[in-house]
């Protein structure tokens, strides 16, 4: 039996250890009935704790790879006789409903499967950095409200949230200028599934949405896999064009604005204030809900802060949405909607449908984390980190890939929106930066309508500032690859006469 | 300022601290202005930790209640201009989907309402009992979890569930005689989830569902909210009437069977082996889909375990559904679904929209129950202390109420059914048993199709042994205050004769 442990890495030793050993099982080294030594004589050899060893035993035998016998010590068993698991005589595919048969965008499955590479450097994802998650404030306060609560968290929840938590989303958006309380609040489970149930609650087959072109492509997929049809609105570096839409709104009655008006998901622009008034009018004077998707507005790295479309809102039309998944991180799965009473009450009636209710223990932790400062703390470390990391993407853009690509600066959020110059097209650049060892997610997603071909959407705070440099070296070394190849391959292909 | 803290109280001090503050700042005991005790004094005063006092002050200021003030100490603050809530101009009511006016049942709303006062004994939940949560082991599992794995616990997770997770629920499924594997494990956000993911993948408006009468409300909702119809097939002592179903399976042609085989929800029955092979053939022969319901079977108080129908499936034609919430508790939010894999791949593309991921950390904490015994160590306690509650109402029910009520005695699972003799009604005994001080679930709201008024749904899990006894007295009296009112009143209208 060889066992090493890697002290430098962040997989814990018993992890380490059941993997090597469940390695060596599956591959005859250790053949079944091999008795193995001792918890606390290995323990002593590999100079860890006993319960790490205990822990590394416990987890083989869940598997059924190793047997504990009293006297024997502990065994490796006997392979079971592998079930040969259940096929289905169904044929299913005649029984799914057509929402379920949106398809997953195949090209932001290749992206992701790039992406988790683990040689790779990812721009592609949407996660804050991981190295600032605030494990400890979370194992603290989680102790806390166990050892205060337990009882109570563990229980069912009221589907609107947990009462508390309700009221310290309001009192944080008050404070931020709108008129909102308690009752104004959904708690949901991430806000994706407030997405879900706006979407639901507001929109038949058929219905248009006005959507920014480019904007969030996880909105995309829901609201095309509810049947809605989209009313796309350019977007310039003021954010929406909103007397595009004013032209529009007549002839195509959309049923809903959707929108990102701060460090917009993807193209990182900010809707100016006189814009969002412009909006508000528009969706008063035509009766149009408009719903304002807030994740990144406290991500604020320069300039003054702008009212919210909900803040600025008189008559009541705008429905928000916001997280914790990006300035805090993604695990705990809390988002809010906040809009009118009558929203509120017909979400809550099909929340109640879809989950019940959303994991009170997270809730305890995320009111912990408003009403005691520590998110505002933590935000106020990520405003000095992230404007950091976008400087050095921006400054090895500059050095390695200004032939290439053209982009903006944002001044907030999570992401640098850049166009490829010569007529490229991201999903081609794809397989090459693969190849470079580089992974970015393709703007085309994000676009309601087809088009933006030439876009790609790349994340600065995910990587480290030094993965961010290797990474922009890496992705310029694939434009250019791709760029000599298409023109050694298609020069005489670039203006098709018509063969008359 | 006058404070008393209750030590016998399960609500912590830091809480009843605030509370009491907060109603004099709010009722002018304490006017703006007022300078609170110092932390430290306060503590000491009424002997708790500084800490317990900080808290307190900081939930009120969080609120903008008091304000701290460097050399002023803590003071009662100005009575913030109170915003005007904000009102909507909207007229809402137009804007919603059908699914959204599905209403909620007022049935359940009263019995809701009722069950929460504090002086009321509860038989109407569907939930575990509170004092055998395994709190200390939830305290110690999470924060080894994010000793060990917190960034990663703290990301998103993939949408299938967590891959350690989903391998142990397949592990633990083939220990019971099933055949699957990690790739057939969808892990869901309670397995309420889990349901509304198979209406919505599998359910068309008109589409018809068998289920039995009566059978889990919230499916009821769930398949109502989508527009199906349902073909009711009447359970006895033995479960559901396979026979009636094969009966009509021809004409009305069901898209789904929706089955709760196992200690069923409300009645308590479980389906006899020779029904189990029955049903089975009927939905292989016809080819529908069975939805096996099962969060109960696992609290068996006696007799022999019967397999599930998905151990029993040959075809390949049962989705399985089962849930933590249970047998640990309910406000993880963990459940599964357990199928053919076209099922849940579609489901998990529909999960990506419905709410992206489920919180990871609550997924290792089950992986953690499950892989480590101590989830059968948790069973243990409860199939010792479950059946004695169960006893206890059922030697209750024989001395107050053998004369108003018939009943039967299940072998496992949260529930006791019983039956109003003398033609009396559920819906009317509710507010008897409201100014009595007991609640329980009116069995008509599990009927598919009206009926069931002389049902209702006693919870015996939740309250402990001594309420049980006392809200059987409490039931008791009202079941007969309202038959005595009854008698007294409609004497007359017994038998009403044609007028001829």
């Amino acid at each position: 039996m060889r066992l090493t442990l890697d002290r430098t890495s962040s997989i814990p030793f018993y992890r380490q250890i059941a993997e090597q050993l469940r390695e060596q099982i599956r591959s005859g080294e250790l053949p079944p009935g091999t008795r193995l030594p001792p918890e606390r004589r290995l323990a002593a050899m590999l100079g860890v704790n006993r319960t790490t060893v205990v822990s590394a035993y416990r987890e083989l035998a869940a598997e059924g790879l190793i047997v504990g016998h009293v006297g024997r010590g502990t065994i490796v068993a006997e392979p079971q006789p592998s079930p040969q698991p259940l096929g289905s005589s169904v044929a299913w595919a005649q029984f799914f409903t057509p929402i379920t048969t949106v398809m997953r965008d195949p090209l932001l499955y290749d992206t992701m499967v790039v992406s988790a590479r683990p040689d790779v450097i990812s721009f592609a994802t949407g996660a804050p950095a991981p190295e600032f998650y605030p494990v400890e404030t979370v194992r603290a306060l989680l102790d806390e409200a166990l050892h205060h609560e337990g009882q109570s968290l563990l229980q069912y929840c009221p589907t609107e949230g947990y009462p508390p938590l309700r009221e310290a989303i309001a009192q944080y958006l008050r404070q931020h200028g709108a008129r909102t309380t308690a009752a104004h609040v959904l708690v949901v489970s991430g806000s994706q599934q407030g997405l879900y149930l706006l979407a639901r609650a507001l929109l038949e087959p058929g219905d248009v949405v006005a959507v920014e072109s480019p904007t969030y492509l996880g909105a995309l997929h829901v609201f095309r896999a509810i049947g809605a049809r989209f009313l796309p609105i350019p977007v310039d570096r003021h954010g929406m064009h909103v007397s595009v839409l004013e032209d529009m709104v007549q002839r195509r009655r959309p049923k809903l604005i959707y929108t990102l008006p701060t460090f917009q998901n993807p193209t990182g622009t900010t809707l100016s204030l006189e814009r969002r008034q412009r909006l508000l009018d528009i969706a008063i004077r035509y009766q149009i809900p408009i719903i304002e998707d807030d994740p990144y507005s406290m991500l604020r790295y320069e300039g003054p802060a702008l009212p919210s479309l909900l803040s600025l809102d008189t008559a009541g039309i705008v429905i928000y949405l916001s997280t914790v998944s990006k300035v805090l991180f993604p695990g705990f799965r809390v988002g809010w909607v906040v809009g009118p009473q009558p929203v509120i009450e017909r979400l809550s009636t099909l929340k109640q449908l879809v989950d019940l209710d959303t994991n009170a223990l997270a809730q305890w932790a995320v009111w912990a984390f408003l009403t005691r400062g520590l998110l505002d703390q933590h935000i106020e470390r990520l405003r000095q980190a992230y404007p950091v990391r976008r400087d050095r993407m921006l400054s090895a853009l500059e050095a390695y890939a200004a032939d290439v690509l053209a982009w903006e600066r944002p001044g907030g959020g999570l992401y640098l929106w850049c166009q490829l110059q010569d007529g490229l097209r991201a999903r081609d650049l794809l397989p090459e930066a693969a190849r470079h060892g580089v992974a970015f997610t393709p703007g085309e997603s994000c676009f309601p309508d087809g088009g933006g071909a030439e876009f790609l959407r790349l994340n600065f705070t995910y990587p480290n500032p030094d993965q961010i440099e290797e990474g922009i070296k890496r992705l310029a070394q694939a434009i250019h690859t791709l760029r000599a190849n298409r023109f050694g391959r298609d020069r005489t292909a670039v203006l098709a006469r018509p063969l008359v």
